[in-house]
């Protein structure tokens, strides 16, 4: 429970709506809530929400407000008729969407009231407790004004910067982080287990291996950033070759072989750009530019 | 300096090939070498090895026969020739290459001799070294007679099974994590660089995550030895959702969408075989299977 008692508005009550709805009340914050069905409020309500008529009752409610719906379209849905309920708000949208949708919103929010883009970065349960982060971008004066509410969200209440587009940039960016691990782990384990190795044997040797991997990770990112992509240990040439055996792996024992083959697809246009003999932190100009063909 | 003086021959005198000899040298073993191309073992005749005339005369030198060329089509060339010359001795063949290859030759070599297929996960500067990993797989007995002299190749000498195919498969699938690491810490740093922000900033939040997402592996792999795909947190349909913004994104900002692309192909095919319900362990039925088409 904290001191400050900011009264909230939760518009969107899909589970991560309740989950932000619910902590906010936790944490004793007035709570007003609005969905498109109003059946959704029904525990909210029980908890001691204030259940709005409509949006623009929920909006003029609180002076922070809290958006979580399904998309952007839903948003935009919402908030066109709202017009001047807005003056003097501040918006938090927790929406999933683009960078340029964020920047898009922004510019018509801010016409009206204060906007700042967020991305949450936990499942439903996990809001209001230590392992909940949420990302938030906008100016910093108006996060600065909030922080104190928005904190009860989650421990990991992380602010990015001015670029309204930086949460849904890293919101990706690190959900595709967590995707590469968990396939290229899903991709080993594939191939070991046509052997006969149990996934959780391979976790035990994968496990540590990553966590090195991950300890490379702020070099490499100061060879991107100085643009320095002399070679170390190895060439890209030299981890062509043994992406080769990767995909050859993969096809010769059967198991599916996309992911090798792209690994490898990219390291080969690395290669044509004239980066075969440069470290790999040169892989970084083939993710920066759009593909041409698909592998 | 070990007490162990069983005298060793490598064959193959690469960065990798020189690493390895100078190590058993440095540890008090003859060693005895030999290469196509005479020349590089210069240096190593300097240390103290010596140079056989012929690979029947390196083999004849020494019971322990470490062989690491370029691929197996190199190491046929020179077995091939050798017939009796391996009786009685233990090749260790550190050379890249499949799974079935391996098993291959180890069918021919162990109608003459021991076998042990190798797979080294160091470069050559770290040999020796706490930080060098060898695998070793085949015959318990075998890798246990010769343990000693090969832990000096490094800390982390790791004997995997009696299936001669364990040390590729496990060498390819550890480099796949590594890629997969790398390449989707990449994929974050491109898109997160579109608004100006530094490698090394998105490396310093994608760090702590990268290391959770580890942290979930071994609850990963149980899910996926049990064959038990109850939904925990997320569904496969909600992660293809959220797979969607990251393709929109990449495209949106014009960074390269290839690796989200085939992330979502991967996860549309597990929701098209009746896992949209599932938790992400059922991915692995994707990654067992070979591709049908490429995304």
């Amino acid at each position: 429970m904290t001191t400050d008692t900011t009264p909230v508005t939760v518009v969107g009550l899909g589970l991560m709506g309740q989950a932000l709805a619910s902590t906010f009340l936790r944490n004793g914050h007035p709570t007003t809530v609005w969905n498109r069905t109003a059946a959704k409020a029904t525990e909210l309500v029980a908890q001691g929400a204030r259940l709005a008529d409509s949006p623009a009752d929920a909006v003029a409610a609180s002076p922070l407000v809290v958006v979580c719906v399904s998309n952007y379209d839903a948003v935009h849905e919402l908030l066109d008729p709202l017009g001047d309920a807005l003056d003097g708000r501040v918006l938090v949208n927790l929406t999933s969407g683009t960078s340029e949708a964020a920047r898009q919103t922004a510019e018509w929010v801010t016409q009206r009231g204060g906007y700042l883009d967020g991305a949450i970065m936990a499942v439903p349960p996990a809001i209001g407790t230590a392992e909940a982060t949420v990302f938030y971008s906008g100016p910093q004066a108006v996060f600065d004004r909030h922080e104190s509410t928005l904190r009860v969200l989650g421990a990991g209440t992380t602010y990015l910067g001015a670029d309204y587009g930086l949460s849904s940039l890293h919101d990706v960016a690190l959900l595709g982080a967590m995707w590469g691990v968990a396939n290229s782990f899903l991709q080993g384990a594939a191939l070991v287990g046509t052997a006969g190795v149990p996934a959780s044997t391979f976790a035990s040797i994968a496990g540590p291996l990553i966590g090195t991997v991950n300890g490379w990770l702020p070099d490499l990112a100061r060879q991107i950033d100085k643009g320095d992509y002399a070679a170390r240990d190895a060439t890209i040439d030299t981890h062509l070759g043994t992406m080769e055996h990767l995909v050859r792996e993969s096809e010769s024992v059967g198991v599916n072989a996309d992911l090798p083959r792209l690994v490898k697809a990219l390291a080969g246009r690395a290669v044509a750009d004239g980066h075969g003999g440069s470290d790999y932190a040169a892989m970084i100009e083939q993710f920066r530019k759009p593909s041409g063909s698909r592998p």
